[in-house]
């Protein structure tokens, strides 16, 4: 939507196995959707086909990628081919395409568990633990290598939490869909002490255009709230106020809440703030931000 | 033919892309080979249910890679799928047939353009500079994670530069190529002044049969001859006072032979010699055995 405001014409590309068309877009004349796995070589090389025809400039965004974490720990193929097959072909497709600009949604989990906090983008130690986060640094590493001599633009964007509707994975998910099901209790997946910056997708939006502005070629940067997170027990007392106060909350033992699980991180954001990030965002704002959304979507 | 020696029933899964059959295996009755693909899931699958009927206790060796890295640089989905991939297979086949042992050949790859030498396994730093680095690095992170659980015994061994027949790849293959085509001149990729540790593949051989002897559940070890390496300007004047002796050698002005090379490397062997690993290993021996293969070959 951001895009079509700016007088861009959008292609979106998407498989749909978690998510759905977004009715408000298709009404656009510059917007167009492609239902096409790009995960493998045949579906890049149908798109390109398509993609061929055109004579604009091409930019591409790369957000394609496994949204569930804690489900493909079970599955190594889920990452290897949603996560970083979609990065193989992007890149192909933006040599191929001579793309002008290419921008990539990377995540926090490529840190892993950092004992130093707050994680920096020039850190080079990175423990991804997670598939999701082995592929996301690879996908990384692709990136930097194939097209920082080919395409004149690239960020990578990693991601913090983030938050937003429709809700496919995470947190609030879980809470949401426990509270419906069972109101008496709300089990929560660990002791309740992670703590991780959260960050609303409109704010997550406006930051990847923010620090798209600069002229430099090749940039890293961390996106998230200006402050060290929110822990996970504050969100399960804020969603239990809010859809069933009369709710008791069960904390597990463990420190993770799954396999996989980065219990607590932050963002050293002294990089994209100079670079014209919001230094107002904050991880509490975004989900009071968010619970407002599913108060009055429920 | 090592393993049919101790008496184990070895099954060959090759897509013989790059390699054949070897004439002198096919004779005995406890060897079977299957031509099958298994860089992605459906080859798994086939595989699985040829092997799904076996009794007996499954070791797995994924050796499976692409073997050329200056090639497959132009390509991002070579290693991809045939570096990554196949481990991705292979894991899903060690966890789906209980695998008792699993054997992993990396790459000194995975460190990359290290300034400081040698190269050791704890490092926390690693940036490889090849497609073939990357995916070898995502792989042993794959098997860390996802093995260590399941799997009682892992090994990752990450191999130097290797020599012997039959020669699919690399600068052996190069400068006899050159000498047969062209005898007048001989040009080295490159400045000549890149310096590896070369190492035979039997001593390979003999050195993961060694370090798998230890109980340990879960190791990584550098296997390379116990020197600094060899330059690739002395590689030329053995091959040519070997098969050309009249030919002028040539030199590039990189640093780099090729795009994705690591012009110098060595390991450091201190963990691997306290675990067995033959002290004695040159990459000299390595590389004049070799020379005498090519010519008894020629």
């Amino acid at each position: 939507m951001r895009l079509l405001l700016k007088n861009e014409s959008v292609i979106s590309v998407d498989n749909f196995s978690n998510s759905t068309l977004d009715e408000r877009l298709m009404s656009h004349t510059s917007y167009k959707v492609l239902n096409i796995d790009v995960s493998h070589r045949d579906g890049l090389l149908s798109l390109q086909k398509m993609l061929e025809v055109l004579e604009d400039e091409v930019k591409i965004w790369h957000l394609a990628a496994n949204s569930d974490i804690s489900k493909s720990g079970q599955d190594p193929y889920v990452d290897y081919e949603n996560t970083l097959g979609t990065t193989i072909s992007a890149i192909t497709l933006a040599k191929n395409l001579s793309a002008s600009e290419f921008i990539f949604a990377s995540s926090s989990a490529i840190y892993g568990n950092r004992t130093e906090l707050p994680m920096q983008e020039e850190m080079e130690i990175v423990q991804p633990v997670s598939f999701y986060g082995i592929t996301k640094l690879a996908s990384e590493m692709f990136i930097s290598k194939f097209l920082s001599k080919i395409t004149s633009k690239v960020r990578i964007y990693r991601f913090p939490n983030v938050i937003g509707l429709p809700m496919t994975h995470g947190v609030f998910r879980d809470f949401y869909q426990k509270l419906r099901v069972q109101p008496e209790s709300l089990q929560v997946l660990g002791d309740g002490k992670q703590k991780k910056p959260f960050l609303h997708v409109e704010d997550l939006i406006d930051a990847m255009f923010i620090l798209n502005q600069s002229q430099s070629s090749f940039e890293i940067y961390n996106i998230g709230p200006n402050d060290k997170g929110i822990e996970i027990s504050e969100i399960a007392k804020m969603m239990v106020k809010e859809f069933s106060p009369n709710t008791k909350i069960l904390f597990g033992n463990s420190p993770f809440g799954w396999e996989g699980d980065v219990p607590k991180y932050s963002f050293d954001l002294t990089k994209s703030i100079a670079a014209g990030l919001n230094p107002l965002l904050s991880s509490e704002s975004s989900v009071l931000k968010f619970l407002k959304e599913l108060q009055s979507n429920d």
